[in-house]
């Protein structure tokens, strides 16, 4: 496993033994999710259930307190209430515990004085005893090569993405839709309240992580403008950092406040420092799984001509549109491929066009995986998009293996590697029968085929289309 | 059934007996397909198809020719190639056909003078025989109270929604993502070129039909700027017309030519016009349903002030970001709720906001819908949101009974009537295992439940918020 010894993140994401105080033998508590986590995602070190009213919690022997378990403890993951967390560190000193996720919750993001109070004296205890926090108010930690989690369902294989969130639960979200496009994570963490290791820190691990190539962050607010931008700007240099700010105007900055008691700033300056410094900014969590899509699987691209093909008339007309709104170039068919045209098609020829209407092609012996071919040969297109659209209106009989047969072709012009390309699959609202329709039931055979094959997918034009234009812009400005 | 006598098209859409013209036993044939549909979707009048080379079609005697078919033909499908359809209209005028619908196309949007040519003399022989033409280069009518359909799969119900579409494969589209959002349709007409009835005609039409209460369009070129805003404005004055415009850039507006051979002027220009004549534009099929949606489950809001429960920290703070940015207000909570509150939740009153993070609520017994309940009763929100973000990562046991308890809850206080509101539940890409897995079935028996009860939902935040804006600016306009 690789490993980047100079930060203090490092040791304490790969202990040796983990205790969870406050586990729980409920199974809807967080202690008993946690404990039931470490096992179920396979976390190869010893696991120590802490409880004063258990003696065993999911097959594990459980300790009354934390001094009582035996040799030593590397990582604390801390579910008791916020009144226990001074004794409790203590404890952690006692056991040589190098670091803590405090899930604990209720300190200054209540806005209440006694619990800020509370919160600054459990950073001066850490401090004194050499423990490092994460959190407080936060899921803490999904790394799925160590077998740590924080959520239900979520991969237990890795990747290359990494993930720094003030939220937990909107985490666990975001972990869950990009897996579903084929995005794998090295490290994820929630770090809430962010009351002794923050953003700026998080952030200098993940810059020196070899399992991280990809950064997506969500953050409220940030403790430290002038080292956290600095950070920023280092990072970005070398690997893409895309962010979500989350309190953009006055309601939402209200409720960062009670969230993570994080202060929100002007979201135009904060935009356009993120930009200097290199970073990339969108708006919510189905943009940042978008980003993650668009670096993970498309190679650096600096231009933007776009070749589109798939659809019917309307559905080609909106994919010129959307595009050309998110700032591509759907150039006209060079003359190269116009010539080519009159021997492969020479009854449309000159009918044919960019967006390639795959309605008007039918038994002119000439697909439009065809024409992505033709395009993906031709120097003048920078990018391809196969608009798949979406769901078939049409028989059984014959859809599924069109389907699939595109799909094949897909991979095979991703094979040819001669032009980054992504595939538009609409996903749709679901109601109970559908579930068991082939209609369905296809989309979901596509998306897993194109998963396995690395080819990227997203639901809809517009959103690959923006996805990649900050894609595009991100390697132009690198340049 | 409500009838519109004035109107040509009335009784066009009204026959007792339907011909298919090139009618197939090709179940790969759009000849098949709109036979197969007539049956299918349950078309009381007689159904005869036309075909040369065939005695029977899907069970139904197949005749020579048009004019071999006994008795009146009030409605013929066309499905023969553009050469033959002169010929066809003489037949047609023998039999007292009203109206034609040609699938058949290849006429001016090849960008041919010849089958441009073809197409003036298609229009002058039908206007010589009084015969209405629907298209040509279209998929005509889908009309489930009168058992028409142009498309496998869409729904046999109808409902209170018209859509008028320039295009064809965009049409069926678009009917079955609204149907899955609950929305039926009185009738959608593909009209494709445009040749005899025309944009106008059908406006027109849908502003006297009393089966259409919401009006939407696919619109890629108008034939009669004049008459068709004049018609506009006094339709969009009874009755909300919500209107994509294809083709707004240049590649797009290209691409219209060779599709319906449209001709696009400034996007601009176009969408402010649309403006003033009380249209709504939106930017593709998902808003056009959106919108549909909207107007059909929400009743008229004239206000801004925005009520938001459910959802952890982070998507409670983007909930409220995305509502800003839509252009409502995310108010803080009214001094009448907080008092309540101070006796409901003594413990955390304070620290409950507007978004309200129901992550913070566990264990006070007092819940994200007790506090959308309190925001029914009170005067100061015009607009409720229940959002449930996405697909729950947690355990089987207990999360499927807390959702669908959670929408019991939703209906109940639809049920109330005291404020428009809308649910938000993720739709994502589902792969293929996904679909036999408890967590996405659930999200499916969540919107069936919720369409059940005329409950709207949205997949995102930012969509939900984004069309109710829409319709707030409409009936505040109207006013």
């Amino acid at each position: 496993m690789p490993s980047t010894p100079n930060h203090p993140l490092d040791e304490i994401l790969h202990p040796k033994s983990i205790a969870v105080v406050g586990a729980s033998d409920n199974p809807y508590s967080r202690g008993y999710g946690y404990t039931h986590h470490l096992l179920d995602y396979g976390f190869r070190g010893k696991i120590y259930p802490v409880n004063p009213r258990c003696k065993e919690i999911l097959g594990l022997k459980t300790y009354t307190c934390l001094r009582d378990v035996p040799g030593a403890v590397d990582f604390v993951i801390s579910c008791v209430p916020s009144s226990a967390v001074l004794e409790m560190l203590e404890d952690c000193a006692q056991k040589g515990v190098k670091g803590v996720h405090l899930y604990t919750a209720r300190f200054s993001e209540t806005g209440r004085p006694d619990a800020a109070d509370l919160e600054q004296k459990v950073l001066a205890k850490a401090r004194e005893l050499g423990i490092r926090l994460i959190g407080p108010n936060c899921m803490g930690v999904y790394y799925p090569r160590e077998g740590i989690a924080f959520a239900y369902g979520l991969p237990k294989e890795g990747g290359p993405v990494g993930f720094i969130s003030q939220t937990g639960g909107g985490a666990a979200i975001l972990v869950h839709i990009a897996s579903m496009r084929g995005i794998g994570f090295s490290k994820v963490i929630s770090y809430g309240n962010g009351l002794d290791l923050d953003e700026s820190d998080y952030l200098d691990y993940f810059y020196q992580d070899p399992e991280t190539e990809i950064i997506l962050m969500y953050i409220e607010g940030v403790k430290d403008g002038r080292r956290f931008f600095k950070s920023l700007k280092r990072t970005a240099a070398s690997k893409p950092v895309v962010i979500v700010k989350g309190g953009r105007g006055n309601a939402g900055s209200q409720a960062t406040t009670s969230h993570t008691a994080s202060l929100a700033g002007s979201i135009t300056t904060w935009e356009s420092a993120v930009a200097q410094a290199g970073g990339i900014s969108v708006k919510n969590y189905d943009e940042l799984a978008d980003l993650a899509v668009s670096f993970r699987f498309i190679p650096p691209i600096r231009g933007t001509r776009v070749g589109i093909s798939g659809g019917g008339g309307g559905p080609s007309v909106l994919a010129a549109d959307e595009c050309e709104e998110a700032g591509l170039d759907v150039i006209s068919l060079p003359d190269a491929i116009r010539e080519a045209l009159k021997n492969r098609a020479p009854d449309i020829w000159d009918w044919i066009g960019n967006p390639t209407d795959v309605s008007i092609l039918g038994g002119f012996g000439f697909t439009g995986l065809d024409m992505l071919k033709m395009m993906a040969e031709n120097p003048e297109f920078d990018l391809l998009i196969g608009n798949m659209t979406e769901v078939p209106l049409a028989q059984e009989t014959g859809t599924v293996s069109r389907f699939m047969a595109e799909v094949q072709e897909y991979i095979e012009i991703r094979k040819m590697r001669k032009k980054p390309m992504f595939v538009v699959i609409g996903e749709k609202s679901l109601n109970a029968p559908d579930y068991t329709h082939w209609r369905w039931k296809l989309t979901g055979d596509v998306r897993s085929a194109l998963i396995a094959a690395g080819v990227p997918f997203f639901p809809t034009i517009d959103r690959g289309a923006k996805a990649v234009k900050k894609v595009i812009d991100y390697y132009r400005n690198k340049k």
